[in-house]
């Protein structure tokens, strides 16, 4: 993982350094999915620390697998999971921000994002709908809307799940072919692995804009599966750490019969 | 009326100029009324822009009775009012634009603020509950979220109604003894009278930190109820005008029977 302001997405790696063994990975994830679970418990005890995860990837990326490798384990009461779908009529009539500011998590809790608002500045750039301005305008509000939740003691994490062309190409094919990915398979998939070239430009200019020292994209090699929930779990844990968040002391305690 | 970003408000007139007298002036509001209706139709059927309307006044400076005489005979399809009270639990809980974005108003509309997001940089101040630094941090965050407003076509228009220290200690007084008043009576009514100065200088540093040429504050003479209302329907008139919202081309024209 690499965190940097001007990657080049055809240099960046999309598969794990030679180090990393799988077998050994995933009994490490496995380790630290327990260390999350108690960590987890102790920011919604104490009720004072958000943490928002943004997951951004291109389509077939894995934030869906991703998604249930890392969070699965943990206690649904202080973990929530928002998937932005395309907008709808009511949000598109209101500024982009207003309804993902909806999801913004409240003290105690992990706010998972699958998709959010950086899609205002990727799909709607390929698709030719907003101009070059627009997306400046955006990117100084994303960062300023992201500056007001780290004020309000949300620590926000920013994952770019990175699959090279060719791997992408391939799971887009899988899905026509694979009976238990069959249900994924969307019309326009084909012209979407036509347009990695586009989407990598404006990935791009997502991380020169929107990587301010105190909220940087951890860029994330994305190939394969038990490395990226590995890689995304560590630094999840890492910033749990730091927060190290305690549980309250007791509002009173319980007599003793004598 | 004036636009100011340094006003001194011990010596910002509180009463309607010489020129003002009062018949004519209501006749004027009610002529201003009907333009009201006119345009906020239009602007409603064009759905293209909204207008938010913020509202801000000591205690007594009359904001109620401003939108029951400004805001009455608007249609409320295309009109709301939003009247910001103490934050829930919930709401303190998440950053202080959280439960304020949520009301944005969405194309089309006219929303009023009565009272706002500038509560959190005001009587926050007064009771000692931010720092003078986190006021600093929230000034710069509102003229964001105001910009993003502004942004996504919403015309942003904040009135400061001005009551003297006199006039205000008259009104909260004629709370306990008017029949009619008393039940806008609440315990600390003295208090928030006695504290006039130092409301005086907070909002003074508002008007000097959240006042960009794009999103000025309208201070408003508002010791008597005839001028303020005056004054806030003929700013929100010419903002209108200048919107110039027009009906939407007809979808499709009935065929004559021939």
């Amino acid at each position: 993982m690499r965190k940097s302001t001007t990657p080049d997405l055809t240099k960046l790696p999309s598969r794990a350094p030679v180090e990393f063994h799988k077998e050994h990975t995933l009994r490490e994830l496995k380790r630290i999915r327990q260390e999350l679970i108690e960590l987890q418990y102790r920011l919604y005890a104490e009720n004072r620390h958000s943490v928002l995860v943004i997951l951004q990837g291109m389509d077939a990326s894995g934030k869906d697998g991703l998604i249930r490798r890392v969070f699965s384990g943990l206690n649904p009461q202080g973990v929530q999971v928002h998937s932005f779908k395309e907008p709808t009529e009511e949000e598109l009539a209101h500024d982009f921000l207003w309804r993902v500011h909806q999801q913004a998590p409240r003290r105690g809790m992990l706010q998972v994002f699958n998709r959010s608002h950086y899609e205002d500045v990727l799909i709607t750039r390929v698709q030719g709908m907003i101009s070059a301005e627009e997306a400046k305008r955006r990117f100084v509000a994303i960062n300023n809307f992201e500056k007001l939740l780290q004020q309000a003691d949300t620590t926000v994490l920013k994952f770019y799940l990175h699959v090279s062309e060719a791997e992408q190409r391939e799971r887009l094919l899988e899905r026509t072919l694979d009976p238990d990915k069959q249900w994924k398979y969307e019309a326009g998939d084909e012209e979407k692995a036509r347009q990695w070239p586009q989407y990598r430009a404006v990935y791009e200019d997502v991380f020169r804009h929107c990587s301010p020292a105190s909220c940087p994209w951890h860029l994330v090699p994305a190939d394969q599966n038990w490395y990226k929930a590995y890689v995304v779990a560590r630094t999840l844990r890492d910033a749990l750490l730091r927060l190290n968040p305690q549980l309250p002391e007791p509002k009173a305690t319980r007599k003793r019969a004598s």
